[in-house]
């Protein structure tokens, strides 16, 4: 059962195209990321109408949803008086999201008519890029000094919790140098004796914290293994300069698992949705990647112009070639999958590599070897077959068609062992030399494995059938 | 630049194996994640000889965490009086993870030691599937009645707070029937008058829930969406079953993704960390889909036994073959990468597989062509080389190495069509079929496509060749 649907309604979309006053009062009754999702199917300047048209915290609230597309562009369809109060009222990482999409000019323009001290924060906040915790932070963070007592921190956030992206973490600081000294959660707040100073509230050890610098796939896995609902980013100083928030986190997790998946298929990551991307975009973004396996696999064109007499002398070695280097593919996709998660969640690391490898050699072997076997029955099985004329199934390899069935085996043995061996380190070998294990694609691997597969196939071949069939 | 670590140091392993005074004195230090994480590496006696001589509230902190392996062999090692109050003390979703991992005997015996109002809940967790909402909630949430005023609830919140999973989300109910009617954030109730009755506090839409047996994956995407720190599940009356918090949603996120990543490899699920599982294990997770794919891939052994003819006249077709059909696969492995996405973030439905077909049909010709002008250039440049005795590359295809250049172009374009058409609506046929659309991995792909391949291949050879190779 789909769970209570909060989708846009056709009404809904009706609504917003026709009379303002029905929109009005549709808009009521919807949650901001519904109306962005409605909006987001309308033109550019219907949306920026609407936002116009909305009651003012309303439209904040609309254009602080990371759903709104085109944030942008409806920004730069709003007359200046109604920009300058909205952009304002923004939280500060949604307006450094809306000025990552905004061209040099408009970013000129827009940032003039900011305050000075909404200005700073967001020049601030721009220098990082968008995959760090300082890329993802908010400035708007509940902050108090150290001598406060429980009761006057609930009235500070009586009065100031609206305006602040979160007042569920509370940070204190040293009044003097504004160093963090402890963090604590409302609930703590609320369950302490409302004399009892702030600094001693709750849990005394030390926060955790991150650097602005910080990969905000490790600001996940720190707010995933610890339960958090912020976790603070600090300077050189132990100054607090913002803080990731939880739901930024489940953003980020999505968008990098998204990427993970598509670099895995074996293109780039399309950074837009699939339905909604440019066909030239789209082009591009999976050309790139296919040409390059291409041109690795053109590799097993030259290496089978080495074996051209071995398959003119005996065909029925080209028949298996297609199943015995395809196993080795799929073999190294199990493994580079296995590998590349391990990595991502820090189960290994790189330094692990030689455990993987001692691991992966028997299990590639054992897999070898159930395949070889099922590959020898199938060739001896269609052999009978032929030999005794069933009608389904059959074909005659020849005289030497226990030799061809050893060659098989033996070389699925072989692929599987090299193709888990290679899938298995292949995302190692990228790491350290700079690059996201996940680009370690299933073809990727496949096209690594396929060259040699073939020279292990005809390798094993010559050794088996020389004096025979070659 | 890591995050400042927090994970357990040799020291700390040192000191858990060894005086009971020290150790105290060491964990006094550290969070319940990083205890957890300590104990996992130690054998299971000495995790239940340190959760027994742990504070109490230390224990039952470091028994709710997820982190914590094997939680059931522990409590099958301490004694009845002491494992019962711990029990007891549990969260109520962190008892059900527990009672999950126990066998049917384990199971019985622990059950009766709890109080008959925990052991209802938990019976009552136990029967819905671990990846269903109902199987991640928890039934500590605070609900308070319409009538209470917002300085009640602070005050009841004050009183009841450390019980809760989270009083950051307050259910507000009917005396009456029990029925849900309004949800409130904390936030709000700290900045609304402390006169205000609770049900004009805040936001006053519907309030977003769930049903219990709705998957977690939509609980995800609904807490994302709306950014939710909890979301209700209730009952066909209305009434609250109980909570899904953020945590379990980020801990479901990134189980969904290991397990996504991993079936895309062409696997089944692991479940286990890679370097934990037991050898065995990983064999049979890894040999099912091997030796089905290889099975399929048989396949290219039939079709090509069609072909063996036209092989043995024109050996140079067989040195193509292995670049074409795994063209085929990698364009396909790109397709069933974007769809499984997008199904996954609902971008497209099952009713839009047309929309896609229409997109991914010249989107694959297009791929297509320029694989195949690479492919062309390739065999002319090689046949030119040849000609003209260059020694680092060449080969000769032969009198009729122009019409093998266009029967390998040819059967690029095919392929490639074929292979992304193949690709994006694999996805929606298994999800229409009732399996995970993310079945549809790399390799079972490219298995697919193969055979096809060959067949598309040898098929516009013949047609091409015939009279001249053939």
């Amino acid at each position: 059962m789909p769970p209570e649907s909060t989708a846009p309604s056709p009404e809904l979309l009706y609504l917003l195209s026709a009379d303002e006053e029905d929109f009005q009062a549709a808009c009521a009754d919807l949650l901001p990321a519904d109306i962005a999702e409605a909006l987001n199917e309308l033109p550019v300047e219907a949306a920026a109408r609407i936002v116009a048209a909305l009651p003012f915290h309303r439209a904040v609230q609309l254009l602080d949803e990371p759903e709104l597309e085109h944030r942008g562009a409806i920004f730069e369809q709003l007359q200046q008086t109604q920009a300058a109060p909205l952009l304002e009222a923004m939280s500060a990482d949604q307006q450094v999201e809306l000025f990552r999409e905004l061209g040099d000019e408009a970013r000129a323009r827009l940032i003039h008519i900011l305050t000075a001290p909404t200005r700073d924060a967001l020049k601030m906040l721009l220098r990082f890029p968008p995959t760090s915790a300082g890329g993802i932070m908010t400035t708007e963070f509940v902050a108090v000094p150290a001598e406060w007592s429980a009761e006057r921190v609930k009235t500070y956030i009586s009065a100031v919790g609206e305006a602040k992206e979160t007042v569920y973490a509370i940070y204190v600081h040293d009044p003097a140098t504004r160093r963090l000294l402890h963090a604590v959660s409302l609930r703590e707040v609320m369950i302490a004796p409302p004399d009892r100073p702030i600094i001693q509230v709750g849990d005394r050890r030390k926060p955790l914290s991150v650097r602005a610098t910080t990969d905000r796939e490790d600001v996940a896995r720190l707010i995933s293994k610890y339960n958090l609902l912020a976790l603070p980013v600090l300077d050189d100083g132990g100054r607090i300069l913002g803080i990731v928030t939880v739901d930024d986190i489940i953003d980020a997790l999505i968008s990098e698992q998204t990427e993970d998946v598509q670099k895995f298929g074996g293109m780039e990551a399309l950074d837009e949705p699939y339905m909604q991307i440019g066909f030239g975009a789209m082009i591009r973004k999976r050309a790139g990647w296919l040409c390059a396996l291409f041109l690795g696999e053109m590799l097993t064109a030259t290496a089978m112009g080495h074996f051209d007499k071995e398959i003119s002398s005996a065909v029925v070695l080209a028949l298996f070639m297609p199943l015995i280097i395809s196993s080795g593919g799929n073999s190294g996709s199990q493994a580079t999958s296995l590998i590349i998660r391990s990595l991502a969640l820090q189960e290994v690391t790189v330094r692990d590599w030689w455990r993987v490898a001692v691991r992966e050699l028997p299990a590639g072997f054992t897999l070898g070897v159930i395949l070889g076997v099922i590959g020898i029955a199938r060739i001896l099985l269609w052999q009978y077959a032929a030999q005794h004329h069933w009608s389904a199934i059959g074909y005659d390899y020849g005289p030497h068609h226990l030799l061809v069935a050893l060659t098989v085996g033996i070389s699925l043995v072989g692929v599987v062992t090299f193709g888990s061996l290679t899938g298995s380190m292949l995302p190692f070998v990228l790491r350290r030399l700079g690059f996201d294990p996940a680009s370690a694609s299933a073809p990727f691997v496949a096209t690594l494995v396929d060259v040699t597969g073939l020279i292990i196939y005809f390798s094993v071949a010559l050794l088996i059938l020389r004096g025979t069939l070659l």
